[in-house]
This record gives C-alpha cells, structure tokens and sequence, in this order.
C-alpha cells in the first residue's frame, strides 16, 4: 500500500472557528510529514449531499495515495459508525452517513472498515466532534502507512443515498440545479451523456424559471457580455450562465433557492 | 530547544487583502522549509479576546516546537510591546496586547522576552504592519533554531486582561455567551467545573433570553432534528444548540449581537 | 534557473467550490513536493485590475524561484493566450489579459512565453477550466525546473492596460480609491512620491465626499480610538482610516462602491 503523505479536508465547519485548525494539529501531532490541503470548508451547514459532490469532483485529481477527509456530521455521538473506504489508492475516512456513496458506488472493488481500534483513535473520544477525536488521528496514522485491515471490521452494507438523477418524460429532459457556484453560474445534474441520449445531434431549448435558452456554446467567451448562455462546464455538467456576468441573479430567485429547481430541456431537431 | 518547523498563523486580516500572504512570502524567504497553518483570518476586527481564545484553544492541539504567531493589534506603532513567549515547548510571537495572556497565566515558568534585536526584523520596519516587518521574521527565525534569549530582553509586566468568569449569585448561575460558531451554536463561557461546582448532580435549568432548557444532553443527536438542547461541546464549554439547525436564530437577536448575552442557571434537585 | 517548488495561487474561484481544490491537486500530482501558497480567491470576480494589483503587491516578499499563478479569465476558450512570465528569478503564469501588466512593465528584461507545448498541459483541455488544464499543469511542470523556453514561443505584444494614476490640475492633486481593505481603510492610489512632488514638505487637506482630514498620521495609534487620519499604509500608499473603526461606514456610500471614488488633495504650506 502507497500512501503519498497529503491528507484532503471537506467539512461544514467555516473557516473563523478553531474546528479546522485544531484537526491540523492533530494530524500534525501524529506524522509532522503530512501535507494537507482543504478542499473546502464551505459545505452547506449539514448537507452530505453537498459534501459527497465535493469530494467526488476533487478527488480524482489528486496522486495516488492522497487521504481524503470529510466531516459532514449531523449524527455524530449517535449509531452512526466512523469508516475507511478505500477506493484503487485512494482512502477516505469519515462517518458513515452517505457522506463517500458516490464513490463507494463507483469501485465495488472498495474495501469498507468500520474504524473500531482506539489505539488510532485521540485518548479521550468525546461525542460532538469526531473530526477531532476520531478522523483526523485515524488519517494521520494511515499517512504513515498504517493498513486499514488493523483499524476495525469490514463493512458490507454501508449507508447510501440516491442523487438526483435527470429524467426523461413525454419528450422532455427534466434535471435540477444542484449548485450555484462562485460566478453565479447555476451547475445542473444533466451530463453530456444525458443530453446525448435525449437529444442526439439536435439543439436544445432550455427552459429555466422565467429564462429560455436556444443551443449550447462551447465557452463563456464566444458569446457577448451579458448574454445568457448554456454550456457543458469543467465538471461536466449542463450550466446556465451569463457571459462576465451572475446566471443566478437572472431569475428573480433568491441564489441560494436556486438548488433544486428544475430545467426542462426540449430537443429541436429541425429549425425553421 | 527543538522546533517542529510548524507556525500557525491567526489574525483578523481577513483572506481578500494581501497582508496574510505577504507574511507567508515573508516567513518562506528566511525559512523555506517552514510549513505554515492558519488557525483563522476572520478574527473579528481588532477583538484581541477573540483571537486569544482561538490561541489558546488550538495550541494545544499542535506539536512541540509550534510557533504560534497572532496578529490583532491595534496599537501596532505605538508604544505596545512586541513579545516572544515560550511556554514549555510552544512558541507565540505578537504584540504584548493580551493576545497571550491565557497562555501566559497558565504557564507561569514560561519566558517572555520583548522583541528588540532588530537582524531578525526585516530591514525597514513601518509604523502598521509588524506582522510583515517583525512577527513573520522572528518566526521564521526561530523556525530556524535561534536562540529566543538571543532575541530581546526578559518581560516581566506582560500586558494582561481578565476573561470574563461565571459567577454565582443568590443560587443562580451566571455566565455569558462568549461566541457563536459556523452551526449557529452558542459557546457560552461555563466549564464543566463550574457547573459541577455549582449544581452538584442535579439536572441545570438554563436560561437565555426566551430560551428554557431542561436538563444537558450528551450529543447532539439524541433529541429529535430542531430540538433546543444543551450540552458541553468539543471544547468544554456549555452550548446552546439546535439539533440540525441554528440555536442563535430562535432568540430574536442578531447573532452577531448574542455575544456578551448572559445565560442564567439554576439547580434543580428534584423533579416533582 | 532556480525554483524554490513554491506556487502561489490567485484567483477569484472562492473557497466553497472544488475549483482551487482540483488546481491543488493537478499541481500535486505532477510535483508531490510542490508548496502551494493562498495568495487569495477573492478577486473580485472578474477582475483583472484587483488581481494584478494583488499579485503585484505580493510576489515581491516570496523567494526567488517563486512561481506566481493567477486565474482571473474571463476570456478563456476565446483567442487569449496562456503566458509565462519570466521576470529575474520569479516565474508567473496565467492568461494574457493584462493581469501581469504592472510587473512585466516594470522588468523590461523579462521574457514572455506563449505556452504551446500540449505536453506540459493535462491531456484533454477544455474552454471553461485552463486554470486546471494549462496553468496548474504548466506550474508544476516549471516547479520541477523545466525550462520556460521549451514550453512555447516568445511573446513581444502583451496585452497591457493602464492603472488608474493619480493627476494635478489646477493646484489640486487628484487620486481615487483603489481597494477596501478588511479594516475599512479606503486605500488610494497616491503614493508618497507624488504627495512630496506635489505638497512638498506642505501639510496635505485631504477631500473625500463628505470627509475632510488635515495632515498626515504616521501610525493609527497615535489618534483617539474613533478619530479619522490619513497615512501611507504597509503598501505605500495614502490610505484614509478610523482608529479602530471603519473609514468606508463614515462616508454613506456603501463600502464596495466607494472604489473608485475621487480623493483631492490641497497643499497647504502655511497654517494661520
């Protein structure tokens, strides 16, 4: 087993409180070595699904070896268990809530543990912060090339969920925006494959709230500023956006509100 | 005197302004192989209680041989001191404001020198930014091995404050909100001590503003999703919280506004 | 040619998407050994001129050897072209849009590179992402002592702009608010060579929409808590303050707006 030293972070935890920084210096207080790197600290309060997404879009990128931590907590003190998952090289340690179900259900091949053995554990576990207690000591000592098979019991029946999946009915594609990033640009669950199979070569027309959108450009830039476009973005998926401007404040919608409003898509396949 | 090569960083420079990543380039230039953390830049602005209490509730959590640098000063140019304290193994570097004063007065065999040997400033030092000018060099220094002796002259009036206590009146108990986390948690400033101290084994009835708690909770998660609850959270302190939701939105006041809010307790013994 | 395996990251991605994240892990798994740097990813979106200033004033402190990316890209997939920057000892990549502006027209012996060697990208790049598929790729490539030259041809026309630069006129010296700092400070764009050509050894009156400040501070301590002053701050530049309080919420403009907004400065030699 190749573990390559650098430890991920995704929590609900913001950034102004010590949560974070205390979890570094415990990784830190068990292998100096680690390098970590935050993938973000901006979760939405409690929200797995946010987290899972996160951690699914990143961590492809990083080197074999990399330890991804994720602590989206809601139940933490409860039933639910702390688990390793690993994936090919990559591991991932958290609580067994969903928070790794993306992933867990890409690579059958994965190995769940139930993380039972205190001796890789803080002394003392306490019940509300097991990011502390639990995972950033159980990530440390997996970066100094511990095996996962000494930290507790295979799992078998870890907790999923579904994500929201586009759907096709009566000639129309229905997704949902599952993210309002940075620029404002509003991230659907629809996938080039989505698109593909609904459409084939035709053009979309994209119905979103009160905005209608003919066709799909390649970049933000081939059209004029200001104008609203649609385009596949860098992960792949379906985004509604205005060129140098904020797709989301389009709407009338509070931003926020955004996530989980449905897009109708349309296939025009001949043109007058 | 062995040091670990980590310095944590804390201040209330926020991460838009170039002034944190002035003093990394800074530190990296006289100690490439420094490894920095940041404990937080969203100290509130100028509250030297805020960033104390962030020092001294992660210190602890790092390494021997930490160097731990805070920067809230708002006397920065006048006659404020700066000041390197050792405490056991552990390093603070800031402006004798305060900032270390919970550290300083449970160490008392610590070794405070104030910072005057200006070959380990950089060599024009200004009249509003000694994080750049002196307490990025000096850490980065020390991170190198010099000797703290080496580097200023023994303090013994360190500048100090009084962090506001729970006191017990006419069988009530008093303490305060001392800050809200990223969950909407309200942190108030009772120790387990305290209310052991006060209450005995009996069941606590807490009162903030138009909030009546019965009794504490181990965890969050066995009262029921938008329960009020109470229990001592991961740092020590009484909490007042809301499972899965924001305790600081179901009082009527700001939550900015919540701090300095007094919680009362009272003891109950007995349960008709 | 020396690197010092630091990179430093500017962009106005934010930190709650995976953008940053995926950059981080792209360079990682090209150069395990590479240090990243935050230098901040709150640019104002879109802006060129805040994250050219950003750059600028922060690449100085770094050591030699240090490689500057930044990401502020709203003409990405268009017909931009991906630079590298070479000036003295430190190397910046990102796009040619004008955001290395001031620091190429500051180091005329610097080189230019049109980065066109697909090799030292990601396999498959987009039109969204280059940020992830040229800049990160390239850096780390560069990080690990590959030689600019080989990464492309040599560029003689880059995109310049001009900063906004203070003006006289009739006995007035005219400057404008350049940037808001996370303290208030209303930062201009006069800098103590063009107060000393204009005002000479004179007391400067500065006018700034409803605020009128006479003289110059050279601390924020030695004013009264709440008293208004004008100083050259950490960067150099006149800045417009409150002693522990908040210069932009004493104008009745909002913050964010004030950018821009003119300061005149009259001499004044003699006071009656």
């Amino acid at each position: 087993m190749m573990v390559s030293g650098i430890i991920t972070l995704t929590t609900d935890f913001g950034l102004k409180d010590p949560y974070v920084a205390i979890m570094k210096g415990v990784i830190l207080s068990i292998n100096p070595e680690a390098r970590i790197i935050d993938i973000s600290h901006q979760v939405n309060a409690g929200s797995i699904i946010h987290a899972a997404s996160l951690v699914e879009e990143t961590c492809r990128f990083f080197p074999a070896g990399t330890i991804h931590v994720a602590v989206v907590d809601p139940g933490v003190g409860g039933r639910r268990r702390p688990i390793l998952f690993q994936a090919e090289s990559h591991f991932f340690v958290g609580p067994d809530n969903g928070l790794f179900w993306p992933i867990i259900s890409n690579y059958q091949d994965g190995r769940i543990i139930h993380l039972t053995e205190s001796r890789y554990f803080l002394p003392y576990v306490g019940n509300t912060f097991h990011g502390r207690d639990i995972f950033a000591p159980v990530a440390a000592h997996l970066s100094k090339g511990v095996d996962p098979i000494t930290m507790g019991s295979i799992v078998n029946d870890p907790v999923s969920f579904k994500m929201p999946a586009p759907q096709q009915r009566e000639g129309i594609l229905y997704g949902q925006v599952i993210r309002v990033d940075n620029f404002g640009n509003l991230i659907t669950n629809i996938r080039r494959r989505h698109l593909k199979a609904f459409a084939g070569t035709g053009q979309p027309i994209i119905h979103f709230e009160n905005l209608v959108i003919e066709g799909l450009e390649n970049t933000y830039s081939e059209t004029t500023p200001g104008d609203l476009l649609a385009l596949f973005g860098s992960s792949g998926y379906l985004e509604i956006a205005v060129n140098q401007g904020r797709a989301c404040d389009g709407t009338g919608l509070d931003c926020e509100g955004i996530i989980g409003v449905e897009v109708k898509i349309q296939a025009q396949k001949f043109r007058l």
